[in-house]
């Protein structure tokens, strides 16, 4: 394993958490970042950026329960992962990423002021030289904080070359170490993130080799994951990167596919990492399920069909040997080529053994009841495969606080003109409301009786099921993205909720009961703090 | 509009229907890929490499209505499109080809042979010399019958560079123009691929203007775009791409991300292209009905997110300026800001009209069909939108020859134990097979209940169904993977079939229907040609 101050070490910053959860319906809760940064920390990611604790109270508590438990947390032989908050180059941000970051082992505050002309006139209102002074001031402040102190100077890859260079050396005299280049709208090319890259080494840098210069790419163009090799050919040593590539608009560029080329071309590039490649594959899912943005079947690493060969094509004729057509064994990146086959006769032990195997480990209560799940779905279906075990595994971690649970579903549906369901909810108290409803199709029928029993009246955005497994007996997954009741607050957030189960209607149900408590939670929380 | 000969005139190369047609479960009915060429016509693609004529009589046919329909239609002053086929290096396929493309007002035979040692040892087994011979032979032979050939050198990327230069240039002394660099394995770094291009333009090409180099790249790293990019910069002027990127294994360099780099960075680059970037869109669309492919949120230019901006983000404050945090318009990818509402009051012009703009034109039955349907889903419906109107039009395009038609349906179904679906169905000599059956969810009752009615045995490889609007009374769109009856030459190929209805199991059935035509469509063809 090497050190991370080697020169040749590119340090994996992981943003999934911050710029990731910005993407459009990732919402995540408190408990699902917990557990996306638990599997970053085994994946070997160096720095998570855990959120924005300005942001809100909540993204505070979540980025402080982060550094309380994977900060502190060492991996084998290495040290437990940098933990960041994002804050603005003002105080008030600052103090609160501090507070947020503070119970870590290694903390990072990473400040950003932007420094592009467009940005500088419309946004910040400010000249170069007030742009300057307020760099110096807040960097200065936020290592009074914290010695780990990184920069950003956003929407770099516009800003005028000279003055990016003056910005840098100022964050660096007031004590920033990492300085970050992003190109926040996704416009360069690779040579011109390299030459910009270069320039900033040769004029800042120079020979301190205490400061690591790091870049971020946005995909708006589909060059991110080159723009930011070209980063690291001329010098860079960080890149900041998110599972599966997700992010505001076209997303940041994905670190599977940065790691794999780091890993694959090894020979030509010289360059060390730290990620565990094994971790991938089961990283890209859980981020998948808890964001509710799947990956395309040709997603590059994390693909279902990035290994894929179709059959029956002629022109190529049998294989005779695997590197003809292939530059990875799917194996180096954790996708299994058999998958293990539990069934209702096993036990709750070797059920237990290959949830950890996968990388889970529940408390015994969660245990329990995703056992009594198993064996109930297990009586269902012919057979349960990993992506079985882990949709059960994550509904018992993820289950939001919850208002309302069901009781009971039954729905009459078809060609004909009469789709019915009838739905029992289950409140706190012990009421138990239920309410059937018509609808359109068995799935309007659904939500409309879901909320005349809540009495919540909520905005469908999107709406998707899919099948986890091969099968048409596989567990199916649901996702719904809403918005709360219209002219409330939560008229303005997109909530996910996600279920799972064999019959997709009731897994439909489960999915957008999830995203009505979580709506109903934040309602809740608006209250206590109003 | 530029002449393609001008020398900065980057020619778009589409194979979505050859090499994206081999992403697993991509296959298209030939009506389809009529459908598709149409829009790759109407997109302004300078040449469409329709399919792989020695491949099956099926294939064969495909390019032939390509060529002789969209092979000879004039786009307002531009030529129509080359039409191309790709070949092996052997009389058999260069015959086939031709036979295919002759048709077209502009035919091209594309004919490739490996030149890497890994190849040339482990599949070909030929030697250096023996591949050049090879060369030689099959180009003069391509030629002879066609005076626009294309060669191209497998897995160039990993090709020794001097032997790849004495290979192409074998190829141009014997008559081949279009000089393709495929990095077959997706293996190469953009500096390197600029680097394999420069050389090969100066040992190879030298100042013959008659003379094109091409690219093609594969995603497996996530460096496809860059890649093509990095080889248009060091003089190639054809890149080879594919709608949403599909293709082998990770795919292929995404036709959108390509020609939006070179629209949006005109003023760096100076290079001109063909296409109408307004028709982006509506192309991506498309491409995912017909291969049941779709695209992720948050891929660059046409995903869902590619131009959204999460509300509630606390830390920008109130945009000012449009271009602050955007490089491109959503109007000018033909994302439409707004969509147009129509419902159950409209006539038969106006839905007509609107299906026009949206670039179909169906024929007076099937557009009968359409409106009937529109008719029928509008008196369910709130509102149509775009995304609604597309879904029925292509229903109607891309119905496959039914030997079983769904009559009626009807589902029991919930978190009770009896989940029961019954079908009937009607062949196409009147019979109405009726078979009601149980299974653990009610997508798995209705696909027994189909086959037990229409007495065939399917494998389900996968199974997907979303809604194409947002509301929850949007048209569900279904779609299936199955394999054929086991022990049958069905059974080596994956068969897709897509339905779409308000009721997501009614879109279901019709889609594991259509499927299941297509199983024994393809076993009636096999039973005719033996």
């Amino acid at each position: 394993m090497s050190d991370w101050n080697d020169p040749n070490y590119v340090r994996i910053f992981d943003t999934t958490l911050r710029d990731g959860e910005q993407s459009p319906g990732a919402t995540m809760t408190s408990d699902e970042k917990l557990e996306v940064a638990r599997a970053l920390g085994k994946l070997g990611v160096d720095i998570i950026e855990a959120g924005f604790p300005a942001a809100s109270p909540d993204d505070l508590a979540a980025v402080k329960q982060i550094a309380l438990t994977v900060g502190k947390q060492k991996r084998g032989e290495k040290p437990p992962p940098v933990i960041c908050g994002l804050a603005r180059a003002v105080e008030g941000d600052l103090d609160k990423c501090w507070e947020a970051i503070q119970g870590a082992e290694r903390p990072r505050i990473h400040t950003f002021l932007a420094t592009s002309p467009i940005h500088r006139e419309h946004k910040l209102k400010l000249s170069k030289a007030e742009v300057l002074t307020q760099i110096e001031a807040m960097v200065k402040y936020a290592v009074s904080l914290c010695a780990d102190v990184e920069f950003s100077a956003e929407d770099a890859g516009r800003t005028e070359l000279d003055f990016l260079c003056e910005a840098f050396q100022v964050a660096v005299d007031a004590g920033a170490t990492t300085l970050n280049v992003p190109d926040t709208v996704g416009y360069l090319m690779p040579h011109e993130i390299g030459s910009r890259i270069a320039t900033i080494k040769e004029r800042v840098v120079g020979d301190r080799d205490d400061l690591v210069i790091s870049v971020h790419n946005h995909d708006d163009l589909g060059l991110a994951v080159a723009n930011s090799l070209a980063g690291v050919m001329a010098g860079a040593r960080q890149v900041e990167v998110a599972i599966n590539g997700i992010g505001e608009r076209a997303g940041n560029a994905s670190l599977e596919e940065i790691v794999m080329t780091l890993h694959t071309r090894k020979p030509a590039l010289k360059l060390d990492h730290g990620i565990d490649t094994k971790q991938l594959t089961r990283s890209s899912k859980l981020v998948s399920r808890v964001t509710g943005i799947q990956v395309q079947a040709n997603k590059a690493i994390v693909g279902a069909n990035a290994f894929a060969h179709e059959a029956g094509i002629h022109q190529h004729g049998m294989l005779s040997h695997q590197s003809t057509y292939e530059i990875m064994e799917p194996e180096t990146v954790g996708a299994p080529k058999s998958a293990l086959v539990l069934g209702k006769h096993s036990g709750k032990h070797a059920f237990a053994a290959r949830l950890e195997e996968l990388g889970y480990q529940l408390e015994p209560d969660a245990m329990k009841k995703a056992f009594k799940r198993f064996k109930e779905v297990a009586e269902k279906k012919k057979q349960m495969t990993d992506a079985d075990l882990l949709a059960l595994a994550q509904d018992e971690l993820h289950r939001p606080v919850e208002r309302f649970q069901l009781v009971a579903l039954q729905v009459s549906c078809g060609t004909g003109d009469l789709q019915t369901a009838t739905v029992r909810l289950k409140t706190a108290d012990g009421d138990e409301p239920t309410c059937a409803a018509i609808g359109n199709g068995p799935i309007e029928a659904v939500f409309e009786a879901i909320e005349m029993a809540a009495g919540v009246q909520l905005d469908l955005l999107e709406y998707n099921v899919r099948s986890v497994t091969g099968g048409e007996d596989a567990l199916g997954e649901a996702s719904v993205n809403v918005r709360g009741p219209k002219g409330t607050p939560q008229a303005e957030k997109v909530f996910h909720g996600a279920g799972a189960d064999v019959d997709v209607l009731v897994a439909s149900a489960k999915a957008y009961l999830a995203a009505l408590n979580r709506v109903l939670a934040a309602r809740e929380a608006e209250r206590a703090a109003a």
